[in-house]
């Protein structure tokens, strides 16, 4: 790994020069930006975790490729141990950033493309898994940050990428040259992109036949020609851009992870880095790998978060007095059996992972998906029950430079003092964590990252096996199998 | 009604000068600053209904105390009719601004007061009804918004009033003298105070004997001497101050009612402008019914919010091409069913309602109760839903700076436009709609507002007559009703 | 009134003959069966209210066709006040009985016949309201019990009534005399059939034209010549049948309704009778207003089961010595949370009422699905608390037998025995009545009485008025209501 | 293993003399009663697993003792595997008989005695392990099926055990004698009881020093003298007894597991059968060894139940013509849904096991409790779903003896027949096994086994760690670990 900690991971993103937007404006140098360094510093954690003694076992990994130790990130599974140890870092990830990190999307991207090129060679006699081991070798040593681009705008959801009126709104090969490929279109909700090094680009759904253009995997640094990143708004979103390191709420992280827009403008790749081309066969494999990997995730980062949220609250209920309630007492059991519940499946499909044909572990794709479906719904909840426990006060409550104002500085302190001996200014300082993590975008994301619920919905009918439970109800009762 | 429109209604507020801070600094006009004025403008609503002749038998009353016409917002209810029209009126108005119109507080404050003046003076002997009916007249006929002022700070939770190691915890009287009272202390989460033209002190809680001097009810102008405002913060809300029109979600309107705290150090409130002083076994049944008058409020305008954000999902699935998948039309449903599950026990309360001793009409309070712990639940849900139904791109789209920027305002136009012939801006401005009525401050309103969940189901317990329905068990067993 | 209480009702059903099969067998008396005899019971109470100086304003109404004071399970709704007095009186029923007393049924197929009768004539220059109204004075005037008779066997359920290759699976003329009709088919699950003088036979869906000889509403005697009922098992009927008076539960009345299936075979309807035949485009209405009527019931007398049931988990937890825990009391707080939110419904639906163009009052159809949808989910989460609080043992307590054994009764006794001076025998009937009212046929019956749970669904999208909504948030954002 | 099939465990337990009462008469042969000859079978099918080549290996395990293969359900957790064989094993066992087999109890009381006597030995110094590995070393030999005995009675739950008016409200030692103890109280829901070889004796709460006597593990004979047994009732048992095959719903198997009250009247245990005896400070650790284990099992064995009952309303569905419908294939996706998330917890608790001092290996309890927790939630919640998807005729279907009857017998046919090709009996056999699987007993049990509701939280709040979580958020803001 070269780049062995934080502060290298920061260093060498000032040698990237990616083309950003926000606000109608150029962003120089991500990793000083203020609406882009708490991503950064997020990001940097995973880097930071690697030399920590205590967390080193999770946060590394030896390659399969090269023998060599290798950040976690960047490591294909191969056994179930591998699985579970991605899901306790994960989760002591969420607690220590109390946000996303942003690996796991490229860490998922580089596992599906893994044992998928391996099937694609198989059948089709390609050299898909050479090309993609080569790259991943180098990511691995140079410990590069990938971001994993999956999702297309999709433009008009009744068609299909081949039947849209622009054809632009699936990424696609506009050209083939000798050397390599010219692709157009753009993926949006790309996490981590602005401080990612290289971009894994894949298709994002099931393809047929007439699509061939749109099936294509490859990889392109972040700052290449034609390379173009618009870096989306968040809830309190200014906070953060004017530094209120009190109203902020979570003064040096991000509320996500920090979602650009990546438009590919006629971008060349060469050939060395295409990782399918055509093989519409596979699309559907590749992102049933993905979202699976993917969904099993928020099980774990999502329970770190709500760790950091289970503490502000009750923290805000020591020092508000009520920490003693039976009700309060009640509320935060809730909190801490839906996280838990949320952490089981993530445990789980590790558990019950298994190996693909290239070798590499795949979780259970059922439990995966029950796991991704309960977040949509008790991520809400355990929002729900912190704002209860909190207080409408997080709404309310004046700013920092009230608190800090000469004026009326005293009547802030005076009227949002809780427990004696504690500053008003922690107060305020975990309401405001709590407000961050609870509102707008910090909830949209668990929602749709990884997939929208109905996509989870589709699989686990899809996987359920009614036929088998069918003749299991019928064994019960002696009814034949088969009816005529 | 001296003011008869909105635009009369808020000329009025330039002739006030209360003392409003704001993220540090004084606001001089709040008609005109970028924080105060959608709130002013949710209010002006309600002035403007009253004009207009599809809503005006809803709007106004006939006042009991003079016979002339007056807005509902400072009536008396006399019958049923008046708190079914109330219920009606604040659907109507959620639908027209989306947000908090802010007038609720003093309306219920008015209708508190005087059942209960009526009820001390019958007591005690003392003439508080005279002195209320003479301000209330005032207020009818001058048509004044009242902020009904009852959250005190409350300081350590496990003690009450008279017990808390600093006695302005809870407002008070800290002197009295023959032409008056002078009062110190504050209230929190003042819905509307800033752009009220009285505000109408309750006490926060039931009572006793050693808590005299914070039984007092009484009116102060918003820019009486002592009076200090600090306006709250809400997400998102550095929107709202640059007037991003696009971005801030509600272009005319605020996120919620726009609350302060008022602090109140020594101020001095005239003999007549007091309605109880030292009456601590009043306290209870005060609040008990400005609770139930409150908590009916919010099957009524939560309901019409929801019915905005339910278009707004229904419209953005069509714009997506979405709107016939089956389960986009069972979130629809469960959206709609829920909301009206809430609206119901509005209704229900209201229908159920029946006469105070004074003649002033009260709700149901079981049922009143029952409307807002559902509010506490449904919101929530409601607004889960339409996340997951308008997708995540509401927590990861550009700013409005960039849809107009000349270098990349073409790759948001292209990368986010949906069905033929609707503007990507109009997609765009549904999303920040949505955004802006789900996230954050919005949900933790409608929590807290009208008192915290467990607050109700203490009251639900209490009035559930569960002697009766032992009963009623006993009955069908024949066991007697008497045991030893 | 005729019949002017219980026992007169009881003597009456003496004199009918109809043919009832049960378990195999006829039932000769259905007032002493006693599979039957419980529901027989259940239905006198409607009859005994009307004579009790507490509730005979709920349980009478004056007839607006003669003017005479009739039952009210047989009147017509004249207003609002009509209808909330419905509520009012089925919940009462159901704390009484704590069952189904199966007269709604009738009740709401003579209201929607009336009004629809009624706009039959205007549009078809038909008689029906005359007839009608005719056989509906006798009925009033004798106070008979009439069963509604509606569902369907349906058969192919892909299938409209015209192309199922059964044509008796829904209800039809087979032929047209000169002095009546000759129908045949049957209806499920009939409530109180047998227990009835008159059945009225109304379609169970919109149908087309196709469907003329399907579209047929009449009245029969139970007893005429061809019908068959043949009256259906419930969730531990043997202990009812076998008269075990602690097992059973609810030792005077049953389970739920007592259902029936009514076939018809070619069963003569003379002219007079007969109040729709053929006109398909009415059926719709007929239906839909049957619907309302019948699902605003559930919001009334299931509250009046879960008002028993609550009482019986409190009286248990005081035996138990548990009533104090803060997880009983938030318990208990629950289920009356949700008992009354049903009844906001049914309440609210009646307030919001309004007249037919025959005069009959109708309920707020979208608030009466609403509350039938929240019946199908909250009755089983009363269920669910009741069960947790009433403890294991109502699934493994011993038998009557055994309590009351010379041989081991002493260890039941002892080993259940629960505070001192509550005999054991009264916590084992509690629990038993906790045992019936939780399990099996009590909360399918809940569940899919009045429309199954998707039939509410499809109203409440249906009238859920998404283009208005849609315009509500387009006014909000300033987009035009029309867009090309 | 002495009994290798079901057969031969079926006839061992002809051998046996127990004495049972059953609705206060004494049962003979509990192999050939018609109320506990469906359990035997389903025990039985613990036996014939073992042999069937598909399930041998999760079925058996090597003893650790000595080395020869045993029984799963004798066996002590030596790993990880083994606590996932378990898992995988229960739900299988669930699928084949549809409901309770009755070994698990014992199987988790052999894993908890072992450990804890471990434990005792190493701080007392007594010699319980030796005993205890004696009589396991025939026990699993001989392949006895073993009952856990636990519940308690508890008189007045507001007192311990040192405290009751009657002292017998938990089972305790009324004589130490040189050869062994007499002790007296019985045990309430002893699931398998009747059809057990020997009873595991074990307290039901931690006790403090007061409470000596009451702190007593030992092993008894089923048909030990002093032991008397009392078979309860569950809902709809006289279909069973009476041998109703159709209606019964399952033919072959029970409701549930088949539960009795076990009193001992002075019954005496030989000293090398006492496996505690007086050291109250272990009570507390055996109490929580014994729940955890146990409540991991319902995430297993219940959703073998599950998964029968979403086969079985899928299949109704089909013969129904309905199972394209959207919502249906929505509510059997929920179904499925809610049962991989019990299951993902029975899964993860045993991933994350790990070994006592003593060897034998522990689930992870936190993830135990949250497994059970969300069984008294969920079972509930996928019954509803099965109750909406089967329609109402579970609760108004006509008896068998109809279905059947010359007279009437062609009506049932013809009016309950769904899908050309099933026959009607089809349709009305897997009515009736949702019916029983659905209603009453079969959720009962599944509340309150291993534990209700509250006794899970408990333990869920207990492991929360909120002193870790409150400082994972203080050091997200930077605030000191220690506050004055």
């Amino acid at each position: 790994m070269k780049l062995v900690n934080g502060a290298e991971y920061i260093e060498s993103l000032r040698n990237l020069h990616p083309t950003i937007y926000y606000k109608g404006k150029k962003i120089g140098d991500v990793t000083r930006h203020p609406a882009t360094a708490p991503h950064v510093r997020a990001a940097a954690m995973t880097y930071a975790l690697a030399n920590d003694k205590e967390y080193k076992d999770l946060a590394t990994a030896v390659s399969h490729l090269t023998g060599r130790t290798i950040s976690r990130f960047t490591h294909v599974h191969q056994n179930i141990e591998d699985l579970l140890k991605k899901v306790k870092l994960l989760r002591v990830l969420g607690q220590k950033t109390g946000t996303c990190f942003q690996r796991c999307v490229g860490y998922d991207g580089i596992n599906a493309t893994y044992s998928v090129a391996y099937e694609i060679d198989e059948k089709h006699g390609t050299g898909y898994l050479e090309r993609f081991k080569k790259w991943l070798t180098w990511i691995q040593d140079e410990n590069l940050m990938v971001v994993g681009a999956m999702t297309d705008p999709k433009g008009d959801r009744s068609k299909g990428p081949a039947d849209q009126p622009d054809p632009d709104q699936y990424v696609h090969v506009v050209e083939r040259r000798d050397d390599g490929l010219i692709i157009r279109g753009a993926k949006l909700h790309m996490t981590g992109a602005v401080n990612s090094h290289e971009i894994l680009v894949m298709p994002t759904a099931a393809m047929d036949e007439r699509s061939r253009d749109y099936a294509v995997v490859c990889a392109i640094p972040v700052d290449a020609p034609g390379v173009t990143m618009i870096f989306g708004r968040q809830a309190s979103d200014d906070r953060r851009d004017r530094r209120e390191r009190i109203d902020v709420g979570k003064p040096s992280f991000g509320a996500v992870g920090g979602e650009s827009v990546i438009a590919f403008e006629d971008v060349f790749v060469p050939r060395e880095r295409v990782f399918m081309d055509g093989e519409t066969d596979f699309t559907g494999t590749l992102v049933y790998r993905f979202a699976a990997h993917h969904r099993a995730n928020y099980g774990a980062c999502k329970t770190g978060l709500m760790d950091v949220l289970t503490g502000a609250v009750s923290y805000l209920a020591q020092i508000q007095g009520t920490a003693g309630a039976s009700h309060v007492k009640d509320k935060v059991t809730e909190m801490i059996h839906l996280c838990e519940t949320l952490y089981s499946s993530s445990i789980a499909c590790a558990a019950e992972g298994c190996p693909t044909p290239s070798g590499a572990y795949m979780v259970d794709t059922m439990l995966a998906n029950v796991c991704k479906q309960n977040v949509t719904r008790f991520h809400f909840e355990v929002a729900r029950l912190a704002v209860d426990l909190a207080g409408g006060f997080i709404a309310t409550l004046p700013s920092q430079y009230d608190l800090e104002s000469e004026e009326i500085g005293h009547l802030v302190e005076k009227y949002f003092s809780g427990t004696k001996g504690i500053p008003t200014k922690h107060r305020v300082k975990i309401a405001r964590l709590i407000e961050a993590m609870t509102g707008g975008t910090a909830l949209v994301e668990s929602m749709h990252g990884a997939g929208s619920p109905q996509a989870q919905r589709v699989m686990i009918f899809r996987e359920g096996q009614l036929d088998k439970k069918i003749r299991l109800a019928k064994a019960l009762l002696g009814i034949p199998l088969k009816e005529s």
